[in-house]
């Protein structure tokens, strides 16, 4: 993502945890801060990206974190998913000092990372939003203003339960196929043409087919994203009985080991449930 | 269909409990009968489509079904959406009078068979399936050998797996924007050109927003469906958490009027037990 803004003629200034990688970047366009704040300091727009709520607090909120060097009328971009609430309170803060946060939680993974056709998905005010737009089109393809700030979040919660939900429909029914006797290929090559078609299905119906459990997106994280949709749920009063039982099974793929495995081996545990291999 | 076949050059013999229905096709290429088995005396392919496995025993099986009339060296092929089992059954008995059967339900609605875009799963011996494909191809686009008698039926049931378990993703993930304040219009296209993509979140999803329930496919079809999966599923020892709970939702769909709306319909459900109208 970094590599893209450069790319498009803007200047860093950078900082990682791991400096090696923070390094890795450093030429004419950028150079290396040795904290959070000092990024801030030397900067009109801050972009943070990291794993989760806890990790965001410490590099925005933290000691050495983004609003103890922020500037006035700075605008801070988080792209991590994390929790909706938690971004409402970052913006309370960083307005304490004059500037704004914006939300904007991406998908489209590694390779949507590299190409620059991520998909972002972002809230803050629509004045801030205007003013980041032409960095988020270095970076992704699909820019959707979702509203005030948390609503970048709340959207890329809807992704996840669309994502899981399908997934552990496309995992029945290749179950059901293969206990059947029917050839699971040519059962998805038969109906994704149409209304039972979807990016799950195309994409990771072949290697829950072949087995194939290489990340694309880890269970872990689906885990951690689930836990947020259920706790913005929660805190709404909203009830989810297909995504609370996705998340079941997603733990019980956890507790097999397949946390660092990639989403479409829950497949195993939907197997397993018809003693399957 | 019987006039995408008359287009593509085929004389037929039509037959429907409704004979109005059969005479509004009579012309130069179709002649009506007076029954099923009248229908496979002066046919050599004989097509079948009607609602459920009782009406395609009674069309095929009945006193005056197709079996009474069928000739020797002959094809059935039954397009219904009924359970495997049964089409095994009728295929025995087709092979007693030295005849065989095709299973091979379709899916792409009344738009699709309107206008020849249907997709189809067939069941039945190679050599069956490739005498009766120039007709399939009259009817249909993606077109599918699937393996033996009933194989078709498997496959039809595993796209109805998946269209039902991602349609009650979809209504939850528009259920939970509503609720957090997001517009669920922005929503969709936030998200739907990535891995949360599917056809039934462009073309329900829309729907569910704007409280449109035309049918689509009927709610008390799915069901029908539904069943279907899970009598099968139950007979191969397959189980099906997700597509189980969703033929509950729909079963309070029904409950609430919903029997004869659109499948979309199911997100009134999942709304209400959030308190949402």
């Amino acid at each position: 993502m970094a590599k893209n803004l450069v790319r498009a003629g803007y200047a860093l200034t950078v900082y990682n945890r791991t400096r090696a990688a923070a390094e890795a970047l450093a030429g004419e366009l950028v150079s290396i801060a040795d904290s959070p704040s000092q990024v801030a300091e030397r900067s009109d727009i801050v972009i943070t990206i990291v794993t989760d709520s806890a990790a965001v607090e410490e590099v925005i909120g933290g000691p050495e974190g983004v609003i103890q060097g922020i500037k006035p009328g700075s605008v801070v971009v988080d792209m991590s998913t994390i929790s909706p609430a938690v971004e409402r309170t970052l913006d309370k803060e960083l307005r304490s000092r004059s500037a704004t946060l914006v939300d904007a939680p991406v998908s489209g993974g590694d390779v949507g990372a590299i190409k620059g056709t991520l998909a972002i998905m972002a809230g803050g005010t629509r004045k801030a939003f205007d003013r980041v737009l032409p960095l988020f089109e270095a970076m992704g393809k699909t820019i959707t203003y979702c509203g005030p700030v948390g609503n970048g979040q709340l959207t890329k919660l809807c992704n996840q339960i669309l994502v899981s939900v399908n997934l552990v429909g496309v995992s029945e029914a290749i179950v059901f196929a293969r206990k059947n006797g029917l050839d699971a290929t040519t059962m998805i090559k038969a109906v994704e043409g149409g209304a039972a078609g979807s990016w799950q299905l195309s994409n990771l119906g072949p290697k829950v087919v072949d087995k194939d459990f290489d990340p694309g997106f880890m269970i872990d994280l689906i885990q951690k994203d689930l836990r947020l949709v259920l706790e913005a749920a929660g805190a709404a009063s909203v009830a989810l009985p297909a995504a609370s039982m996705v998340h079941q099974l997603f733990t019980s793929a956890q507790a097999f080991g397949h946390g660092r495995d990639g989403t479409q081996a829950v497949s195993q545990i939907v197997s397993r449930l018809s003693n399957l291999e």
